[in-house]
Order: structure tokens, then C-alpha cells, then sequence
């Protein structure tokens, strides 16, 4: 099967990328890529994104140190989002809090 | 801990929702949900999204059947992202494809 085009369109040039270690199926953060940082990331095998705040690509880690390295690249049924499966790191901390993921507020 | 207060500004009103399956860490898909959809979710238990092409609430399964149970919710560091975990369910079809899950595009 060739790989899908990513949709980049709909959202203004950006789409949702979920960021899931590929052994144990934790999330560990979800942040947004633009074309630019979807092709580095499948090109170096390491992990991209555009901040929406700083307007900029942004490679996970460049300061931290915290590289995501991927393993598997998964777009969804409308190309339109993507999971970035990684490399599992025991030691990962991939959020900029310090903690091993992002998503540690309960609401529910 | 108090919920956390979710951000809908920075996204002109929408935060992006990853659906997961709480036993097995799967994840079934990834939609848009906008205050009146993350509300309903939060008083229901069952998952709601706000449709980006018909702009109008939308209760996952209300026509399809496969109806999302929610068993945790969780909001990110920046508030502004959710992982909503599911109950497992072995003959779900969360994709309108009639796929178990939405992500079965293999990029890389």
C-alpha cells in the first residue's frame, strides 16, 4: 500500500500528532506538525512539531534531550491526524512539566 | 486535585480528543470537541465531539451504534488536549469505515 497524503488543509496547515510508546501503548504527548516537521520526522526518524506558539519548528528534545525516536508512523481513515509510535524509554520524561508523559490531569 | 480548566481559546473554540481503550491502550481515534461536547461527555460518560464539516454536536455511535463508554478522562500539562479512555469492548468498530480503529494508514 503506498503511504496516504496527509491532509494538511483543513486545519489551517496543521494536524494533530499523538505521540505513543510503542511497547507499552502510553501516551506521552500530543502536540501539532506542519508539513515541514511531518517530513523530518519520517525522513530522520525522529520526532517534530510546529509550535503554534513560538510559529516555528520544533524538534522534541533539541533542548531537553528527551529525542523521541520512532518506530512507526500511523495516519488516520481521513488523513488528517497521526500516530507517532516510539521507541519505549524507561527514563523518557517527554513532558516539559518533567513528567514521563503529558496527560497526568484527571477531570474524569 | 480540582479538575483542571480546559483551554478552548487556542484553537478557536476546539481542543483535539484521542479515544483509547482503557484495557489494552489502543487507540481507536482522534476527534475534535468544542465546550458543549466536552460537557456532555464529562455528564454523560458517553464520548461527544463537535463535527468540524456539519459545525453541530455529534454523539459518537448515535446512528453507527458503537456507542463510547467513558472510564477516565484526562487533560494534558497546557490543558488544552484530551486522552479519553474507554471501556474495552472486543467487537468495537470506532471508525465509520467499519474498522476497529481509524488508524490503520501506514506511513512509515
Amino acid at each position: 500500500m503506498n503511504a496516504p497524503k496527509i491532509d494538511f488543509a483543513k486545519m489551517g496547515g496543521l494536524i494533530p500528532a499523538v505521540v505513543q510508546d510503542a511497547k507499552t501503548g502510553e501516551i506521552l504527548m500530543l502536540a501539532f506538525q506542519n508539513q515541514e516537521a511531518f517530513d523530518q520526522t519520517v525522513a530522520t526518524k525522529e520526532v517534530y512539531f510546529f509550535s503554534r506558539s513560538r510559529q516555528k519548528l520544533w524538534k522534541k528534545g533539541e533542548t531537553s534531550g528527551n529525542v523521541l525516536k520512532v518506530v512507526e508512523v500511523l495516519a488516520d481513515c481521513d488523513d488528517d491526524s497521526i500516530i507517532i509510535k516510539v521507541a519505549h524509554d524507561p527514563d523518557m520524561k517527554a513532558c516539559h512539566t518533567g513528567a514521563r508523559n503529558c496527560f497526568f490531569k484527571k477531570v474524569l
